[in-house]
């Protein structure tokens, strides 16, 4: 079985992914020195396409890149690069560079964005997946200062997926200094307590998820109690969850071993994930 | 005047420097799933390759890549990208990532490593910039908890180059929680304090780095005193200094806008620089 042809974008062309390539000098490759976004699409519904948009704009600027497209013009590459690919669920990749050059740490002022873009298929748990919750073992954060920037610095989160992956567990979430969940390698990540949604509030230690916006604003709607403050697991956690572009919502029922309550997905959490389906699935807000 | 065309290696060809590419989806690219050595070259003499081919094996087991080439092998494909370029002073920089593959933090296991080597004029600073001095600033440290590799997740530090150049110096010395200074954004830092030698111990918040182990063994064969411990600023410096591949020693003669005793070079500094300038001039040992 052949995979599909699939077309990425490149600096202002579309071409075969297989043949996108980037200078061995690019300062993407050499020093991280750029920012990405991930965004889901079904169906041709985008979930948030103008958040991740802007966000994407709040990361160049913080490492001082300037894109060199407005908002609606990425928008418009990125319902392309859906159109041009054969996935109906779709998430597209997005990825700004600084550009590429004779390596210097301090940037040359003349370097020119480098601009990626790519569509593979939306993941889909199935629904014995979702039964069954995801498992998650915590570690100290060993992170950058800057996690809310969306750079492409990421090598601390794979080692976090490697110690996942070596305890047969789908996510490692960071603790800070005094034990408090911040969020998963790739994940933010929710707790109810005593009745309550509680999540880490946005500092310099989380990403600002644009799914975990949509998470809070949905339980918000529905009535549900939200608190954005540190929370650790000694605190009688009776559900935990995570939520990624890619992930929606998903349960976590065992972390470090342990069972959260009876092992099971919680009764808000499966709520929630219902709650964020049906939004993209709806037509955009 | 035209560039010379400059010749690089990529997974195992020799080609044109400007045709040297890797796929977008190279994990280098998206993740900073990779390591790196500079390596300098002085008239065909490399200073302690085997040191720096020593520590990229190290960078590689600590992000679990497994190198496909044996020492000997990199040491000799050192040698040709030394020879097939212009340079008499050289540096040799040296990449490994993961490879290429579909993007997902957990990388696949059948990846094959993408292998980069590259030949570039090594800086030579003017007498009259020796005489002068650097400068830096110091800053809170941003980086993450594993200083300790060389890896290309270097993000912090083009974002403290950014600052350095802001404030129009040269470097930026980070700070741990203490005020201890740590080391530059691509530098070892060095005080004298009461006639001795004194730098950072090795931990997770530095890099090892080879021009700095050098440096304390050059010390150490002329009976200095040397002393790897914690410092700060304010333990009376009477001398301050950076070393690195590419700079030797440098002295630093101004921190934060304030003059390190009376703003000149110190004698310590210019006689390491003079024996590791001789160390680089001379056979290898």
């Amino acid at each position: 079985m052949s995979e599909p042809i699939l077309t990425a974008w490149l600096n202002g062309q579309f071409m075969p992914l297989e043949g996108a390539v980037v200078h061995i000098e690019d300062r993407g490759f050499q020093f991280a020195d750029g920012v990405y976004e991930v965004v889901a699409c079904v169906d041709g519904r985008f979930l948030d396409l103008d958040a991740h948009l802007a966000r994407l704009e709040r990361s160049c600027a913080a490492i001082r890149i300037e894109l060199p497209l407005s908002r609606d013009a990425l928008a418009a590459l990125v319902r392309q690069i859906y159109e041009r690919n054969p996935f109906s669920r779709a998430m597209i990749y997005i990825q700004i560079t600084r550009g590429a050059g004779p390596r210097s740490h301090y940037p040359a002022t003349s370097l020119s964005p480098t601009m990626v873009m790519t569509s593979r298929a939306l993941p889909q748990p199935t629904s014995e997946r979702v039964a069954q919750g995801y498992r998650a073992i915590t570690r100290p954060d060993i992170r950058w200062k800057h996690c809310e920037i969306k750079s492409i610095a990421l090598l601390a989160s794979i080692m976090g997926k490697q110690e996942a992956h070596d305890a047969e567990v789908d996510e490692t979430f960071w603790l800070d200094e005094c034990g408090h969940v911040l969020e998963g390698c790739s994940t933010n990540t929710f707790a109810v307590i005593d009745g309550t949604l509680v999540t880490h509030p946005l500092d310099h230690q989380v990403l600002g998820g644009i799914t975990r916006d949509l998470v809070l604003r949905l339980a918000g709607q529905h009535g549900l109690t939200v608190v954005e403050r540190p929370w650790s697991l000694s605190e009688g956690v009776s559900e935990c969850m995570l939520s990624s572009t890619t992930n929606a919502v998903m349960p976590v029922c065992y972390i470090d071993g342990q069972a959260i309550a009876d092992g099971k997905p919680g009764s808000t959490t499966l709520q929630l994930r219902q709650w964020l389906i049906a939004a993209m699935e709806s037509p955009e807000t």
